[in-house]
């Protein structure tokens, strides 16, 4: 078993905390495959309900989406037209969030900057004005809670707006999490739960057994066995290159780049999440800023651009003017799993013992505690909540994959 | 005396070099305070007369203005109204380069990626068009190589130019040199020259004999005697307060942020200096491109700001569009040494046995050469060269400082 210590940001966790799993004796219920916020909330309520579970990734937990995740929780934000199962999904894991992170922040002993802050979505231009108008309508008619407001009143929300703003929706539900802090708390909380996490170990070839998949053998050569295998690695579930072609998910990388920023903690920016169409501007209580996010489609490329980084600059920019004020702390580039529809993929694999929670894209943070659920009914042989029935791989039967 | 070694970026010195200066048994002829690109130049032409000399710093080697310095060698870009003095200063030095880094690279054993690559001022409407054609007037009046283009002739001198560029002036003989490089150079050749070089050695006092300054004592209770002690320390010779108020030259701190960009080397962005009214692009010789530079009264604020970051890009690519698909690799903020004329300090300071080698504002680079020469004939009693006059703290006599 490869000795490396986790690793979270750079804070080596408690290298007494790298126990090798107990999988000589015994057979695992679930093996997780990836160790990002779906990855670990799964494994974290898996354990809860008794059931002997490991995770494993090659890389330092949270290092892929959820690195460059700014944290949103906004399904109201999200809703797009012909997408209700979709939005059913996004607004059940935004309703479990409170309750999540309270046991969460319990089980862990870690704070991970939960905040029902709301959201406000504003329009600079005409052609802004009306996309806005429609989204509102949509979201009138799906019974949202969002408010239309006339520039001014937006300004009374958020005094730092720029004056060119036209229009705004406020979403006073939405909220925020701090990504890097969620997977730390679950991180503690998983170790806490008794399960074995084991980092710098990708997993290499599938243990079959008929039709079944039986477990993973690691790059360290390490063979582990489980009930059910969960496949929670993100954009490489679909270049899982040891699982059988036909049990690879259509799961393609869709770059992102974001850029962190901070200001003085009492004097913030603003209160609240700020959204134009370019751009999402998310305020932590301490005075750090994220600005996200561009959406690219370049397969697994991590360059942080001079275009990446302009485009966010500027589209803050003219939603925010202050933000020019702003230290410049990081720029970031990551890969969000997506699938053909860009929904998640939630369900029994194509292999007996494959259990896929992966293709979350712009919304594994949001998408985590209902996924968590899901996932943990199933590798338990229970019934998901009904609300993630849908969101399972044969909604692409016969649709060519990448 | 500190046992730290001499750092530039993340490369350790040897460890062998730090040497204990032999100070004990007699007095220095010159003692230089500040190894950035000027203090090290002073140094190591010194030490080429024969002087005895050391160099201190309270950081690393060319971690002041040096470090936010993007090498151009520009006079003629930089030829303005009224500043024939300095004109000439700057062409001297200019001129001195290539012999300059011929020695250099011989003495030192390292390459510092010079090249008279040439250089493109362009405009891009037409107000930059009428400027840019005043400045293009003044320097044909000042008899330099500066011919005007038209935009179709600046596009086959530079492919990647806007199709928005209106006009250019091309200055065939601007060139360009790596600051970090030099500097690793001028170390190295001034420790082959036999100086022995203090880091982590601030000045903390003066060693006053009556109207005589006899050297300083160090932040580690060192005394360095010194026939001369030669003020190099950029924006801080200005806040020298081991110096009395009266030797203190008027020198500020004037902000700027630049950053760095990396492209594929068989695919330049530009062949040569590119640059408009509000920015300039430097391409390196491997791929690299620095953007430069913003122009800030902030006091010593060493912020990176979201502000001077898109700044850059923005008119970065208003002029070369395809700057938007390289990597972005750094932003950085430094402090450059301003004086109130903005033009260097060269000469004999207020107190006997100081000379100022200081307010190299944005051309410490380029300057180098000239006032290292200059430096070096003064702290062996010699004539400086006749450009350099006039360049002495007598002409802010009767200017409030700061």
């Amino acid at each position: 078993m490869p000795a490396q210590g986790w690793w979270y940001g750079n804070r080596p966790l408690d290298r007494e905390a790298v126990r090798v799993p107990r999988t000589d004796s015994k057979t695992l219920d679930a093996l997780v495959v990836g160790a990002g916020a779906i990855g670990l909330a799964c494994a974290w309520r898996a354990a809860q309900r008794g059931l002997r579970v490991a995770v494993i990734d090659r890389e330092a937990p949270g290092s892929g989406a959820t690195s460059v995740a700014a944290g949103m929780l906004a399904p109201i934000g999200e809703a797009s037209w012909g997408e209700q199962a979709l939005l059913d999904l996004n607004l059940a894991s935004a309703k479990l969030y409170p309750g999540f992170v309270a046991e969460l922040e319990s089980a862990s002993g870690r704070a991970v900057d939960y905040r029902r802050c709301g959201a406000l979505h504003v329009a600079l231009d005409r052609d802004e004005s009306e996309e806005l108008r429609r989204r509102h309508e949509l979201q009138g008619s799906l019974g949202l809670d969002a408010r239309w407001l006339r520039p001014r009143a937006c300004r009374e929300l958020e005094p730092g707006l720029a004056t060119a703003v036209t229009a705004g929706v406020h979403a006073p539900d939405e909220g925020e999490v701090d990504p890097r802090a969620l997977v730390a708390a679950l991180v503690a909380a998983v170790e806490r739960a008794g399960v074995e996490p084991i980092a710098g170990a990708g997993a290499v070839e599938a243990i079959l057994e008929g039709d079944r998949l039986a477990g993973v053998r690691t790059a360290g050569g390490d063979e582990l066995r489980a009930a059910r295998t969960v496949l929670a690695c993100g954009w490489w579930s679909g270049a899982a290159e040891w699982l059988p072609p036909r049990a690879r998910p259509p799961v393609r990388p869709v770059k992102g780049q974001i850029i962190s920023l901070r200001g003085p903690e009492d004097e913030p920016l603003c209160e609240r999440i700020v959204a134009s169409q370019w751009v999402y501007v998310v305020p932590r209580a301490d005075g750090r800023v994220i600005v996200g996010a561009t959406v690219e489609e370049r397969g697994a490329d991590l360059t942080v651009t001079a275009g990446g980084v302009h485009e966010l600059l500027r589209e803050a920019y003219r939603v925010l003017p202050d933000i020019a004020e702003l230290e410049f702390t990081a720029a970031v580039a990551g890969l969000r799993p997506g699938t053909p529809d860009n929904a998640p993929l939630i369900g029994h694999g194509a292999l007996n013992g494959l259990v896929l929670a992966t293709g979350h894209y712009r919304n594994g943070i949001l998408l985590a505690p209902i996924t968590a659920e899901a996932v943990a009914a199933l590798v338990a042989g229970e019934e998901p909540p009904p609300v993630s029935e849908g969101f399972g791989i044969e909604r692409f039967e016969g649709v060519a994959t990448l």
